[in-house]
């Protein structure tokens, strides 16, 4: 396979051109790091320099590593902070950016005392944005994600019935994306039911569903490293008044995001959209949480469309869009999809109906 | 049921005791929070002063903070340092200890501008006993996740034979692990056959399982929050006299560790203990990670049992006990047990079988 095949010098190159003037950049994200070498594992540092690269990995992931990340020198170090002074000093290091959003303040006193001379400047933003627009390849591995995922919904969607526990759906439905081609579940199914439905974050338990309960189900699956996410809200046998206007309402929150969603309009722009639908009907105060997030390598990435955030989305960026009412002590409704954005509009990547349905 | 029952006040005091002098404790750590309050949501702040205690979450977790931390005042945030800086004011603390291993560079920075006239001081070691030592129900939690993942494990290895692909083990191992009461996987089971288990951190791939490969199983379940952790490596259909060698020897490194462990001896001395057993054979260049880990809220806590640890093992404590040789580009091994400290000795809480078995 031609080396230029790969996606990962050019993200480098990128990284390189955007800080022109450093002397060295220090990556520790575990997902910064696969996106800019492949490599897959779950500790390690990557140190960037103007003509060198070099991944740093305990011995755990020394064979790893160097299968993965064919771009890179692979250096072995017993403790992390060691290894980074070591590479540092052979590279005549003046200066390091760090990122500032991974390194604990622990870590950082280490480096301070061991990086005596050296000067370490946090990188804050400078990241933030660097795997927001995604290639075809990402894209793929989403959408590929997102159908895998979907398709495990519909076939264990009979099972949300009284008298079934929400754990039970929860196992059945990982099971079945991991049989069918996901790498895993992109996090920990929420399966919420009745008043657990009220909790934006509530982890599946052994509430038993009953007859008018509201179930929500939010799910992903994970295909070559990248994520789904995709929340359904449904009724169990009935669904009162109240709870039908609730979620007609929460889906025309959701209908008009998307219909916004193009490139040029500004993340706060996209939740401002959402909340006063929300808000005209008197639920904003139950809209306890942001619109939506970008997706990828992790399932909670930039950018993030909450209020007030000036992001201006571009083609590529693959956002999802997840307004939600909560009830405390009642119920709830949360209904997002996963989009790609396009310069006229956007691509909705996952695939489960949002019509208000009554199992 | 009366309050007294609840574990977390008495936990609360003992960090007030260990920390007498202090302003306030800033706790960040998932974990340590959830030990200290019960909240098991998954982003937060926790600050303890003499007298009070306030547990800051933002919107998505106040129902489930008010329901679960009992014993303290719940306080919703949109900005977490915005939220830890409004209790530190209304508190009129004049010091402020965080969890320097948990806190980033980005958030203290912010921290310290917000806080101006407040010292801001780095705790290191002082939390990382903190849940060191086990109570009886958190044992028994352990006991009953090992439990659990054993009798899943002995369900599934019928599975493990020519033309199976890792992946699949690992799916159905989970799903059984789920489907009898697990709340989780412990983390990302690994099932590496053939050279795979050459690689210590292998995730589940799709090469298909063959004649001769050693295949190492490591795994775990969740049970009430807390981990177990054990790995099995066994031969499919047969094993050369070279990886018979090797086994034997890593299972001795087993077995005299675990002679080995009781309370009052030092950590690093399980590890030598374990080290010198593969020295001996020749093999310690292939043993490439320390020979155990705390287990409990978190699969890899304090203690580290790893060269030259001056950390005594302290009765209750529960490490796990797992030696392995890798053979880079060949095969490996690894037997691992996750064990309680008493007094005089230890007690083996996983249980599955770790004679060399041939699949």
């Amino acid at each position: 396979m031609p080396e230029t095949l790969s996606p990962y010098p050019a993200r480098v190159e990128r990284l390189r051109n955007a800080l022109p003037e450093k002397d060295a950049l220090l990556i520790l994200g575990e997902k910064n790091i696969r996106y800019l070498t492949g490599f897959a594992g779950s500790d390690g540092a990557l140190m960037v320099g103007p003509d060198w690269l070099t991944l740093l990995v305990d011995g755990r992931y020394v064979t790893q590593a160097r299968q993965e990340a064919v771009g890179a020198e692979v250096f072995e170090f017993r403790i992390r902070v060691e290894g980074i002074e070591s590479v540092a000093r052979r590279q005549k290091v003046g200066a390091v950016d760090f990122e500032s959003q991974v390194l604990t303040v622990d870590e950082y006193l280490r480096l301070q005392e061991k990086l005596s001379g050296v000067t370490l400047r946090p990188l804050s933003g400078e990241l933030q944005s660097l795997r927001a627009v995604k290639d075809e390849g990402e894209i793929g591995c989403i959408a590929e994600a997102a159908r895998i995922a979907s398709e495990a919904l519909a076939d264990v969607l009979a099972m949300v019935r009284p008298g079934v526990r929400e754990k039970e759906i929860a196992v059945e439905l990982e099971y079945r994306m991991q049989q069918t081609g996901a790498e895993l579940a992109a996090f920990e199914t929420i399966v919420a039911s009745g008043p657990n439905a009220a909790l934006p974050h509530a982890t599946p338990g052994f509430r038993t569903i009953g007859p008018g309960d509201c179930v929500v189900i939010d799910y992903g699956a994970v295909s070559g490293g990248y994520h789904s996410d995709e929340t359904c809200s449904y009724f169990v046998e009935r669904a009162d008044p109240r709870q039908r206007e609730v979620y007609d309402r929460v889906k025309e929150a959701h209908d008009r995001a998307i219909r916004a969603i193009r490139a040029g309009v500004s993340c706060g722009e996209i939740d401002r959209i959402a909340r006063t639908c929300l808000d005209e009907a008197g639920l904003g105060e139950y809209f306890s949480h942001g619109t939506g997030h970008g997706v990828g390598l992790d399932v909670h990435e930039g950018p993030r469309l909450a209020r007030g955030r000036e992001e201006i989305l571009q083609a590529g960026m693959v956002v999802t869009v997840e307004p939600g009412v909560y009830l405390p002590g009642l119920w709830g409704v949360r209904i997002e999809d996963t989009v790609l954005v396009t310069d006229g509009g956007c691509r909705i990547l996952t695939g489960s109906p949002k019509e208000l349905t009554i199992l």
